[in-house]
């Protein structure tokens, strides 16, 4: 099995600890970005994940690639030219101080490419299963016309396409979002995205849910799965129902919505990073669908393996399927393994 | 506005993450002193705060003095001369096991000047605000000398001045702590404390109130600044509430008594470090007071702003006053802000 | 007074923080084990603790042997030679991720050492203790003959000797367990154990206690404690209660069974590092018994210590009898000790 | 005194020790700028070194502005706003294999910012000396408008200029640097550079030296400096001359010729890091000339100052008076200072 | 071009810095072993180079084979199973204080594979070089065989054979070495070693040449070098000539002999880490006779490779061909690339 | 064997790498003196060395103490204490950069404490050697009083008695020092010094030598030598050679007198730390001469003990035995120990 995703790969620079960005004089550097954090997921899952994107050639660029060769990503589709790699700053918060991240991505190589620059042939060869963002056609309109360009690719070929809405307000408007990812609509089979997401991009939302209340009304996410199914013809829904109780504790669950609304247990997370939650919650609803999980079982595994994530530094999650499958079958106790 | 404090500048040294002092071979070094983080918290929000002090001319004192330039502090007023740096070691306490503070301060540079070393015409040019806290009179007999004469140099310039009381057994014994503290009072037109310091320093305290046991009595509180209020008619008392549940999660709430009591909302917190948090709240305090804040809005962005100090490391504290009003108003879930 | 414990000391390599194996470059370096862990534990109380094992000869070896000397374990009945020092690696879980360890410890000098090496009248020279755990004789036959051997030659001395039961699957079977450990129990006067381990080695069980539910049933452990007595005619029976909420919150408390149970308060743990909590407990026990502390107070002591133990780096306790006292007493709100 | 510098200031991002990009997962986080350097050096001696540029008002910026405050650099005329701070990436050479640059400056907030933002009536108040790099004009055409518009507002004031040549062939080309460049010297009092610049920028060159293989022909020094003072007029002309013998070690000597030649004595460098040589170098100058040293007590300060710098990390030189003089004066022993 | 080695592959555990093993507690985890060493050069030329191994299937294996696959090589030909990933510890050594290595590999997984665990058809397809070294068949007596089994293999299929000698006397004894040595001989084309490996296998050596004095005696390793052919028909001879003045201070350069001996330019070298310094010699060498460099080239490319290998950390040389090229042009100045 | 020694253990805080004070924001945090340092090189060759001095009870003076234990010095004889463990900062030198020592040592527990509270009898129980330096009578006039009271009790005691001159002038005046040094250089048996001290204590000079120059004048060092034993009897006398090329180069040798000078080979040494340098001279010439080496044996294992000293972080020196006699025998070339 095949899964290709397309999207930017950024340096991510982080002060140690909780340190803030005024105090610090060292960044850990890891690289991040939606779609290479899913490619990473399956590929510990043991799925073939190939990342298509565009990398300097410099070291940083080639540090980039490393990051994902080394845990098993198919990196022969990253073409490699430009001049930058995009970079996110990002501080840990704590207790009720948010994390806070700080982007320096225009002008990369990769938001600078263009479709002819990518040989679909190669890319899709074998494919199963295609996944993007939102976030990449919000970097620039020859990044919108290269998503447009994959989505078509993949679907003469058959392969199935997902999409996490993932709305960035620092990257494009409301109302571009909306034309952009509308029209891409049309190419999903599987939709990820949360309440936020749909309301902003789509104007559509569930009465009475805030989520910045930390109260969570299921039936509300349920009402804007069933009018995205009805507007975009989605196979399956995914929807991701986080409760921020602070920077440090958050609640998480999830619903898969087919025909009708199939919600996960919800866990208390103690967060060590939060960040690339989303995209670990997609490698794992991708991986059960491949293997044809039952639609209970592929959200509990879903989002069993996303909140683990929340355990793991970095953009990338770092869990094999048999942790993943320990957790959703309950035993989330902790006890050392030894 | 300006505000002037007046205390002293240590290295802070710290072993990294909760390593116990016997185990480490490092130490992290930054500097703290109640007074410094005072003017730390001010400059960040954007008030000239001018730190008065004495440091040594060699590289430890400059490390020192640059510590608070870096952050916007004016250190035009600070002396330089002497031959110690006062120094306290500190360890970080989690969970049962306290954080522990072993002083090694005596004959720093400062506690040996004396009032004739300070330029009170250009300390106070153009002043606001003058603060102090209850350790420096407690250094030596030279610095309460030295704080009742910038006490008088303040008041005779118009100059409004708070104290936070801040009892340190270590440097004196209750009965000196009166007899100072107790003529320093006179200056005082802001006073910050809590029923511990109250007691202690003036025998004034609300019954069955037991800090230890983490339960919190309201009442008790508004009843020590009742007393206070009467003995020594300051115009606002703050009153900092804290609830130990462990080393790793404490309550967070306060008090501000004019003729009534405001009392803010109370946090929850998960501590990064706790040391400065008192400090935190006087800049907090400080800044709403020179603001003209409403009694309910200066009590809350007061323990907003110490809320947020709990979750940054080091004495000093790094938020600005659109951080600390976006927590005060309501918004404490700590969602990435991208 | 002085205690001899019997066993394998480790290097033990741990990634930075919450690092999971694949993702660190480095190691935090650290030795620990759990007779070695029992050791430093006493000898931070004030009492003469001796280590008897086999270590390599060379620098690694030697650094093993500093590690307790450093604490003050007297470290003469280490014997030198072999070729290599076990290994663990262990990586930190938190939340639903449960910390991990990887054992590299066979053919170790002290697992393939002999009970001829061993100088028993220097070892138990003035002895009043002698303490091993479960491991130790499941190292190897020999470690097995030797641990049998140690037991004959303290009892013939006179001397009283504790066991932790520690039942270790990867080690040995259930069967060799049974066997070997219900032989060397005839030796013991102090029990440490679990109800897992009672029930994995000898098949001791109470009905309806799932520790993984994070139930506590402490009718059950007390059903444990009496037919582990009346089997085994042990004096004291200590046996400990793990709640285990998630990697990062545990509950704890434990039960000394003389003649009746006495049951611990309970902790409420945020979790640095649990390994060596059994350890803790076990020197916090011996030091209680050894200093003629009444049922409850030992247990509250041993208690205590442990949870302490939970909020420090590393196999070993770092604590003071007065902390231990501290916290036994009541006092854990974690309130900075300046 | 006050000496004005205008340039753009980076971000330093470094492996640690010798490692190469390829090899780290984290940075070391400094930062340093040609004209910025010039200036924390001119702070350490004590004179006032104000730095006009344009940085970001996030936090990465913030930090930037700091490092130069915290050093006491005046930061008054450092205009806030614009999207990214400048990168540069390094890491380390030894021995035969050489340091590496790569940059990620374009669009800088400071390369898009135009000649109106600044205040040149604030920023020449009072001023004595203005410098400028090549660097700076070859940002962008607004940058070359910039520093040509500060040259103006300089000289109409009576302020010394000087400019270091540092011609960088990845910012621009050689005709370009020559006309833009060529222009700008009619403005220039003191030149700084090197056999390399002045032939890369204007084709001065004198026969028969090569940098690279590590001969020095000093008579080719003064032909050179010779040939710029013809066409250029300037007053003093200082040119570095550095003999590469590997990327650990380096000769360092350097020549003024005001109308004659004054050779400094030359040192053995072991480096700990190169870059900012030269800027330390004109920073000790600048210094000296302000200070009217004699021709040849200025170029051993300058030089000294600089070979001090190669043992010191970062871009920014830390060194007082003292200690420059000292290692003028022929102390270069490195004997322990107690 | 595809190149296959074979051989094992350790977890290599340094203290930071020059810190002995007494002194540290922490380790540096990087991966290293001869043929792997070999095949990480190779991938950063552009090589097809492929590991044949076997790592425990646990996640300390997974780092290692993580560690080649992130810089390129093909990890399919690596058999999973067995205990333990063998371990090296290693302290850096300075000025007269050497380097100092302990071993702990016996019982590796890989020392413990057999033949017929290898798949020779997958692992030889379109294979041009295979390469082993020494130390292999010393693993044990299971590996001698499999590096027999091996050596037919590729024979057999027309792959061009090479062995660095290696000699490693912790592992065998010289008898055992030069017998299993001597027969391995047969198959191979290229041959790589020093005098002393030459001494202590072959028992071949020249008169008065002292390694240990830093005296090099060229005449006498072409006598080495001749013996050899005359024995062993090799096509190529490479021998490295190292003069260690110190730990900190090297000379190095080589001989190639075909039918005459090519001796390179020699390089004074400042070590940062001097390990794996032969294995960057044949993998230049390796690369220089695949691309059918001259003989004088390719050792002029193979020293070249070697010299700038002591300038980077761990076992694995990171360096491009073009900056190989460069150094071997004669551009050994080190200055710095922008 | 036993040794005693008497004298401070300071904190030692150390930026690392080569940052100066300013740039740092934490301290390697080692502990070291003069006394301490021999201890430590003699545990290591496997003498008795007991170390004698004052700490205070809290956790730093327990990690001061901890830092002997690890290494085997006996501690029993060090009293607990007293407020503050004395501190010292050192930045590293590189190159023409020297190193730099602020020390803050003034009250400490040691300097504060007086010859009552030894035990003599328990320190020199069964001991053989006595040492201290010149710098314990220089802490106050307490120290002076304690040292002379130790001579006389180790010298009725039959014990030999060495002294390192080590003159530190912000201690105390020449005067001061001729005064007390010169009264106790009758108890002294081994004298350790090198020129300047003699001169600088005693007024004893060679002429023309000048250890700043680089220019050493060995038959001035005999001068200097005579003229010691003429006045004070010494029946041995040590003066190290040390020519300051750099910071990071230094060239050391040394000579034994004793009716003749026997002088060692010199070493050029690249320093890693230079600190503690004179007094692993002084551990390796008191371990050659309890163990009866001859005078030129004994000279050549001093220094060459010393020479490896440079190569080691810190103030202790790590060698074996095994390691000193290789170097001293001739092997210095610093190939790898496998």
């Amino acid at each position: 099995m095949k899964v290709v995703t397309l999207g930017e790969l950024m340096l991510r620079l982080q002060p140690y600890d909780y340190l803030r960005f005024v105090q610090t004089d060292s960044f850990e550097a890891t690289y991040g970005g939606g779609e290479a954090n899913v490619c990473v997921s399956l590929a510990n899952y043991g799925i073939e994940a190939s990342f298509v994107s565009k990398f300097p050639k410099h070291e940083i660029g080639q540090a980039a690639l490393n990051s994902l060769r080394k845990y098993g990503v198919d990196t022969s589709n990253i073409v490699r030219g430009g001049d930058r790699l995009g970079v996110y700053y990002i501080e840990k918060g704590a207790s009720q101080r948010p994390s806070k991240v700080i982007y320096d991505r225009a002008n990369s190589a990769f938001a600078l490419s263009t479709k002819e620059e990518y040989n679909w042939d190669k890319i899709f060869d074998h494919a199963d299963w295609f996944h993007f963002t939102g976030i990449t056609p919000a970097l620039s309109d020859s990044c919108a016309e290269l998503t447009l360009e994959a989505c078509k690719e993949a679907k003469k070929r058959g392969v199935t396409i997902s999409c996490d809405l993932n709305y960035r307000n620092k990257l494009w408007s409301r109302e571009k979002a909306n034309k952009v990812m509308g029209n891409l609509m049309q190419y999903v089979d599987v939709f990820f995205g949360n309440e936020d997401d749909a309301n902003d991009v789509f104007g559509i939302k569930a009465n009475e849910t805030d989520t910045k209340s930390g109260k969570l009304d299921k039936e509300g996410y349920v009402s804007v799965a069933k009018q995205l199914k009805e507007r975009f013809s989605f196979k399956y829904i995914f929807i991701t129902l986080r409760t921020s109780i602070s920077a440090s504790d958050n609640k998480w669950c999830a619903m898969l919505y087919d025909n009708e609304a199939h919600i996960s247990k919800e866990y208390n997370l103690r967060i060590v990073d939060r960040v690339g939650g989303g995209d670990s919650f997609a490698g794992g609803a991708i991986y059960a669908l491949l293997n044809k999980y039952s639609a209970q079982d592929a959200i509990e595994f879903a989002v069993a393996a996303s909140a683990l994530k929340h355990s793991i530094e970095g953009d990338y999650n770092f869990v094999s399927v048999d942790e993943v499958k320990k957790l959703a079958s309950g035993d989330g106790s902790g006890r050392v393994q030894r």
